[in-house]
């Protein structure tokens, strides 16, 4: 683990000071003394902030480093599930040179953290996984990966799927994952019986892919609702996307936020330009644990997106009105603080005490650094700097 | 006016070629031969596009190139005009000045006209629209700008205020501006009756601020029809924002759009990220004549922003679902010949006798330039090079 004397920096954008890392720890912020033999940094006043933390993305699915990728077919998700699925290895994407590219794109922006769903179906059963596992070892020390056993073809109308996703747990896979169980699955009750038996079965949590909108996305929340409480699983189920909540019926959403708040359900948004979305603000007065993520960059479904948290919540909050400088804040805190609460990490934070997983941001206020999409002079992880200037040590495949 | 020998380009994302300039207009495109005593640039393989237009926006209001603007007022939109108006001058927002920076960001970014908005009110009179005209001639040749004599705080509740927009369309603004003639003015057969015997005296076009949503601005919309028609303004009549198109209601949207094309009616869209906004794919279909702006840019209203058409077409695609490489090109349109066409300009576009206007975007394709938000190595403006990578010859004040 790693020393590092970082001088002249403003941690949370409050007033200059150092900070002293030992063994990759934050041991003292503030005033400190020249310490002999330590390396040294000068941060340039700029503003330190915990590691982000891409709490929804798809590591197996970019095209980043490739080619263009070219795309002129119909916008169906049915449709593009099954191009993906069919056309991916044909395209050269492999599972390990592509999520490297993607991890180090994230990485070299300021990212300490991702929850990765990964593709499995019967079509390439675990290989994709193993894929970005590889990733995850090549890349250890230089931000951590968690991986989603994601069925993304769908469980109940593709049999062996299950016994796939109970392997994947069972090999290095922390969280279930699921889609749509009425959209995709047209078996709501099959396919949410199946994630909880799993996640029972595993001790795992759950992170579904929920893009089901208004009445549907309603209906399909309160089954998973009465089948938290039944199982005991309140504070170990999450809901990505969760377009149901962005539904006008005002009323009708808050009263679905505040039982998710009452079951500590965990929300993941990407702030979709396009969709009806979460009120991240919402959420927050709920107390609701929220994170953000960059969802698929660069892929066969669409060609947006950046590795970057800081153009994520530069996305959320231009999606979700935000103006004031206070909300600003709030986005710079969704994309770190509020992927720590998701994904439960200890010892989090720019404060003694914790890891030395941060960034340096270049802007005159926190506020100012989101708008900015911030430069980002330094990322440290674990007391080592592992980039600067957006590029990192590890050189992308 | 100038010439220029331009090696090794692909106009328009086609083939690699040539193309020269005489007199500041194109004059051939294709292999062309050395040109004795011409100045030579070569292209470095780049795209050319006609130069970008912002045809929409608000050159007196950003607080570009100052200090960071705090903000943490309420987000109404009444009472963001009032703040703005009783505090421009006082936070030093020089109306010249600013400006200044917001057109010279526009150009360094590749764009050769502007289509912009300047306050016009009692508490200022033409003050404003005074320090923008200076900067209208002294970026002559770098950038052409168009103003539209815009009353922010309201036509009929403000006594003087007919006044000076008359005055200032007898004193060098092209067109003439409107809001909200419910929502802001409570009175839209007064402003409505105003703003087309102003339009008919001056002889000059209409472009009319419409935040209204759903309903509301439907029922604007219809009395703008009726009087379009009453008075022969058919190709005369821009509504910016149109709001209310983005209902939810496509049946009733897609009526609207009907007649907004069978009356020629310009739309100006800026993709606004948190409202209901017009579906360009549709206006498109219709033949109605579509432009795109950034709007205010980082201004007492809010702190998002660019002075970039790159940035704003990829803002609107991410909010219309764009993920086609053709509907890509066609976001890239959007932001060139549909401001010319909203602006009626002539000779306009990468083609033998149009003028010399034209930025280059390094990419693959015109689809991966837009997604990429493409670097501009280099920007023409009637034959000049009057910027080279996102910074302009003329420096910002």
């Amino acid at each position: 683990m790693h020393d590092l004397h970082l001088k002249n920096v403003r941690p949370l954008g409050e007033a200059n000071c150092d900070i002293l890392i030992k063994n990759g720890v934050i041991v003292e912020i503030g005033k400190v003394a020249d310490q002999p033999g330590m390396p040294v940094e000068d941060g340039g006043n700029a503003i330190v902030w915990p590691g982000l933390i891409d709490a929804h993305t798809h590591l197996d699915k970019t095209t980043w480093g490739m080619g263009w990728h070219e795309n002129n077919r119909e916008a169906v998700l049915r449709s593009r599930i099954d191009f993906e699925r069919e056309n991916r290895i044909a395209l050269g994407m492999d599972p390990h040179i592509q999520s490297m590219r993607h991890a180090i794109g994230l990485a070299a922006n300021g990212a300490s953290h991702i929850r990765s769903h990964v593709d499995i179906d019967t079509t390439h059963g675990l290989s994709l996984v193993e894929g970005v596992e590889r990733t995850r070892e090549a890349l250890k020390g230089i931000i951590d990966i968690e991986l989603v056993a994601f069925p993304q073809s769908g469980v109940m109308g593709r049999p062996g799927t299950v016994e796939l996703l109970d392997a994947a747990l069972a090999n290095g896979c922390e969280v279930l994952g699921g889609i749509d169980p009425c959209g995709i699955d047209r078996d709501p009750k099959g396919q949410l019986g199946v994630l909880f038996d799993l996640a029972l079965k595993h001790g795992v949590d759950v992170d579904i892919h929920l893009h089901e909108v208004g009445d549907l996305g309603a209906f399909t929340m309160e089954l998973i609702f009465e089948r938290v409480r039944a199982n005991g699983m309140q504070g170990r189920f999450g809901i990505s996307h969760a377009f149901a909540l962005g539904m006008s019926d005002t009323v009708r959403a808050g009263k679905l936020i505040d039982e998710i708040a009452e079951l500590d359900i965990a929300i993941l948004t990407t702030g979709a330009p396009s969709a009806t979305v979460p009120s991240v603000k919402r959420l927050r007065e709920a107390g609701v644990r929220t994170g953000a993520g960059c969802d698929g960059i660069r892929d066969t479904w669409g060609p947006w997106g950046q590795p970057d948290m800081m153009d994520r919540a530069r996305i959320i909050g231009m999606k979700t009105a935000v103006r004031s400088d206070i909300d600003l804040r709030h986005m710079l805190e969704l994309v770190s603080q509020g992927g720590a609460d998701v994904m439960r990490l200890e010892n989090y934070g720019v404060k003694v005490g914790a890891k030395a997983d941060f960034t340096l941001l270049v802007g005159e206020t926190v506020a100012h650094s989101v708008v900015e999409i911030a430069p980002r002079p330094m990322v440290v992880k674990g007391g080592r700097v592992i980039a600067r200037n957006g590029t990192c040590i590890v050189d992308m495949p």
